[in-house]
């Protein structure tokens, strides 16, 4: 399957519906998932902070998991390691325990189990499917930001030559993407570090404002191979960002890629963030002549990982 | 002052015995802390979690904080915008808050106040200082074990050869570091990446096994510029992860070069790979002919920021 349906399935997913039931009932939440199927949790412990809420990308939980835990484990396949090991611990502290997946064994876990209603789509193209419940479940959003939403990523899916451009760009000067984002989008950072590394196969990194002023700042003004980085920098109209992203640019000299989310809520903002870097990371595929469907490396990593175990068992 | 002085003195930092003091009190923890600074609450946030704790690089804090709630607040100079804006929200929200520093504004914020008694070290060289306390409040590391990794870096000040032969190999292929950790030194492959940055002015990133299985992995088999990267790997004897690190390697052929922490406790393999990391980027910014102290840059951005802050105020 091409990776222009998942681009034009993305929009569907903000009308997914289903919901965490009983999410007043626990003192804390845990979210648990690996890589794309991770950028859900992440999101939602970036934007819901009414509770303490942790994030779990290991195979370990903290000690505080307990009865008192609402732990929601997002797989795609349902077959995910760490994230099963993690959930299976959670089962046995007593944790209440919702899993989010296609299938696999993951959903014998769960006390509630939330079905994927598409397999046909990369495990990364999900984040919809897996962060929407969580957004429905905790009351996140307003039904007529989601619809505003859904016109954002039309929109995009009708004209996104200025993600073809970014992608020109970088392909031309061979370039590693560094994407800065800024609060409440620094999941979507990372997602488009994710999405850089599996849709287009380079590598990428990314980081945030203002936390990189304490650390990359120096490195931008001093480091070999700069002109081998690309940089792209999310800018949300908090003035402080504004500035630090203007001033960072001015006395390191670097030339961000300034990328100001449309709409006016934060789910809107999140989903267009969402979408365009996943264009961007498509057409830096197309140019690269890469199949952004083509995960088999990671495939075959846990194939042999689960061999080397084989031996090693009694 | 030389950076060598901050290295030798860094083994003194683990016989800093300043305690923070009620750890049992409160129902969950917020440390906070940006750059070098936040390195010591991200090493605590990874280390424990008896209760929820949250981690503050942001001038957001969780919308749960309370007076439920430990705020510990870190800043070497005591002047750090986000971390002193989300300190007085903190107490605004009747936290109880403990600040830690040399001096600034910050402590006065605090009901309790821990002062570093030594002010002429750069920031990012005071990690011992900002931790120990949390690992002392909260009984985190046997005396035994704190005498044992004193010696491994006493033993690392006397011979730190082997740094010097990795800093050669980045600077000869002027390649950016990759350093990727796991469970439980995350956050020391971050402060890695913090002390290539500020140290030697260079670019550098971190990941961690298992996460990275799950995204950089496609981009390591496929990316351009793989020759002008350096990949460093923790291995810390979890055979899970030792197996991950050969795989990936064999897969990806990546040449992944292997730490393996010195001492049998974490406080021991902590304290030693935060060290092995800091003359690793001493050496190469001294190849690269560069100040490690200097982080002018990040002093003029500062001073920039608040005259523009200055010119918007009424």
């Amino acid at each position: 399957m091409d990776y222009l349906y998942d681009l034009k399935s993305f929009k569907q997913q903000l009308l997914f519906d289903a919901t965490i039931d009983d999410t007043d009932k626990f003192k804390n939440i845990a979210v648990a998932g690996m890589g794309g199927s991770g950028i859900a949790a992440m999101i939602f412990h970036e934007l819901y902070s009414k509770k303490p809420v942790a994030l779990v990308n290991d195979y370990h939980i903290p000690d505080y998991v307990s009865s008192d835990t609402l732990f929601v484990a997002a797989s795609f396949s349902g077959n995910t390691e760490e994230t099963i090991t993690a959930t299976k611990e959670a089962k046995a502290r007593g944790a209440w325990i919702v899993t989010i997946g296609t299938g696999g064994t993951l959903e014998r876990y769960g006390d509630q189990h939330i079905t994927i209603p598409q397999k046909d789509i990369q495990p990364r193209s999900a984040t919809g499917y897996m962060l929407m419940p969580l957004i429905n479940g905790f009351d996140m959003a307003d039904k007529a930001d989601i619809k505003k939403a859904y016109k954002l990523l039309d929109a995009l899916d009708k004209d996104n030559s200025e993600c073809l451009g970014h992608a020109k760009r970088i392909y031309q000067a061979r370039a590693i993407p560094v994407i800065f984002g800024s609060h409440p989008f620094k999941s979507a950072a990372y997602k488009w570090k994710i999405l850089f590394n599996e849709n287009s196969k380079v590598i990428a990194y990314s980081n945030s404002f203002p936390e990189l002023n304490h650390n990359d700042t120096m490195a931008l003004a001093g480091t070999y191979q700069k002109e081998k980085l690309y940089f792209f920098a999310f800018d949300n109209a908090d003035a402080r960002i504004t500035n630090r992203i203007k001033v960072t640019g001015e006395i390191t000299k670097t030339d961000f890629n300034v990328i100001r989310p449309k709409g006016g809520s934060t789910i809107e903002k999140l989903f267009y963030l969402l979408h365009y870097g996943a264009y961007v990371s498509y057409h830096l595929a197309k140019l690269r002549k890469m199949d952004p469907t083509d995960i088999s490396l990671i495939e075959d990593l846990k194939k042999r990982l689960k061999e080397r175990e084989n031996v090693k068992a009694p």
